[in-house]
């Protein structure tokens, strides 16, 4: 099985590969020192030896993505056209018939954030990156529909807890607030203590990337979006679970509630449902608890 | 007022050009036969000058946009980004923000329509031709919010009663029906008596094309996009509205169902509110009467 990782390099991506190598697949990694993702001929390039399945991740960020609004467009809109188109003129040639997962985001839902999500929810992003995700979930489900691609977005909450890389995020926060008390840094967090969150762990993202590449497209649904269980947790909860692992951590903790970042990314619904996911397979974490004594013990 | 109007020969855009030129604008039409859309240079030109407003009628319609999805979507989408690039660009080098009114589509909801539409009804679009549409109004809302567009979509319903063009709309049952049986020609209609359609005339929909650039752009609303009155009718009904006016004419009209035509087009609900445009100023015909009546007595 040939399998393509773009964004291969990042957060996610790096532990995909090494999951995807793992079980046998033949993985072409992609990141942007090895081409430019919005590059033709770099796209063409990935599609060489015949493509049986995409997981797109790259992408740019929400902060990044608003300072920038064109780079976010080639990246996050052309580059996934140019594969898109790459997957169809492969099946046009007789190829296989690519399986397209998209790291899609809970950014397609905007602010104000709804009371309630749920797999009837509609996306109204008020982010260019949120708009981007979006779009392509549309181009997705009516390639689906046409057979062209057998796309399924996956929609990611805050995958924590994330290395303090600088790529963007105006929702760094969340892997920020427990990464840095842990390590005995003090840290101002830009959202309150009741600042309600939606998060994952690498370990529960990576296994639910991985099984809704294995689904059947139409179980996925005719929209092929699917929201990823998240875990809604507040601040206040998150930093009280760093002190069941480090008594110290949570005076480390100080509060510099940003509006604009709270609306977008801090008030999250505890009333959801990840009922669609949940018939395919896809997981949710335990507890914030179980996240962070994961990230904490780990080797 | 410099005004740009896309698609500008065709059966709404011809219209609309007189109506803009006899209102004193200064109008710089654009069609196929001027320039390809797509084309950056072409796109260019039409900026050389600036602009305020742009009515962007151009696009590739369902069954065309069916047929070919390359088409579809580079006049569709393609273009319509080139067209938002020169507006942004304008704008940047201290040109006035362009008011951009697209001709969206009710093609923007899908299949299986939607028992009542109202202006929170979610767009979720089963044709490539409804697709390109919900993305421009998604890319629309995006850079309304950030103030680089002052953009604002109109979703048209099937206009009555076009001429004889072949232009691919698997919607031209609409002025099929009632064009044909007035002519004194025999018409069999790929939709039953007892299909709904909306539809609206010619001239409420240049009415409303002009009025919706007229309104304060917040009052659009977020996410940009507003429904167009429509008159919802069975083709029973229209058919017995032409005996109003020609006793001949409905036994002219003879019928061959299309499962497929009449999910995507004759389904559509009597159950609607159009509170959004009604608020804005846009208008609705009177009655599918008015309408016949209107077109079989013109000069």
């Amino acid at each position: 099985m040939n399998v393509v990782v773009t964004g291969a390099r990042g957060y996610l991506g790096s532990a995909l590969v090494a999951a995807l190598g793992a079980s046998g697949c033949d993985v072409l990694a992609t990141d942007r020192d090895d081409g430019d993702i919005a590059d033709p001929a770099h796209v063409r390039r990935l599609f060489e030896t015949p493509v049986d399945r995409v997981f797109h991740l790259a992408g740019i960020v929400s902060g990044a993505g608003e300072a920038d609004w064109d780079l976010g467009r080639r990246v996050n809109l052309d580059a996934t056209l140019l594969l898109l188109d790459a997957c169809r003129a492969q099946a046009r040639r007789g190829g296989p018939t690519v399986r397209f997962v998209h790291a899609s985001s809970i950014a397609v839902f905007g602010t104000p954030l709804p009371a309630r999500i749920d797999d009837d929810t509609e996306p109204r992003p008020t982010l260019s990156y949120g708009t981007t995700k979006r779009i392509v979930e549309l181009l997705l489900a009516d390639l689906a529909r046409r057979g062209e691609v057998d796309g399924r977005a996956l929609r990611l909450s805050g995958v924590v807890v994330r290395p303090p890389l600088a790529n963007g995020a105006l929702s760094a926060f969340n892997s920020d607030v427990i990464r840095e008390p842990l390590a005995g840094r003090a840290y101002v967090c830009p959202v309150g203590p009741e600042a309600t969150i939606w998060v994952a762990s690498k370990r529960a993202t990576i296994a639910n990337l991985l099984r809704i590449a294995e689904v059947d497209g139409a179980a996925v649904g005719a929209q092929r979006a699917v929201t990823a269980p998240a875990l809604a947790v507040s601040i206040g909860e998150t930093v009280a679970a760093l002190g069941r692992v480090d008594a110290a951590a949570p005076a480390r903790v100080g509060f510099a509630p940003d509006a604009r970042i709270e609306a977008q990314f801090g008030r999250w619904p505890r009333a959801a449902s990840f009922a669609r996911a949940a018939a395919l397979g896809l997981e949710r974490d335990d507890s914030i608890d179980a996240i962070i004594r994961d990230y904490a013990t780990r080797p």
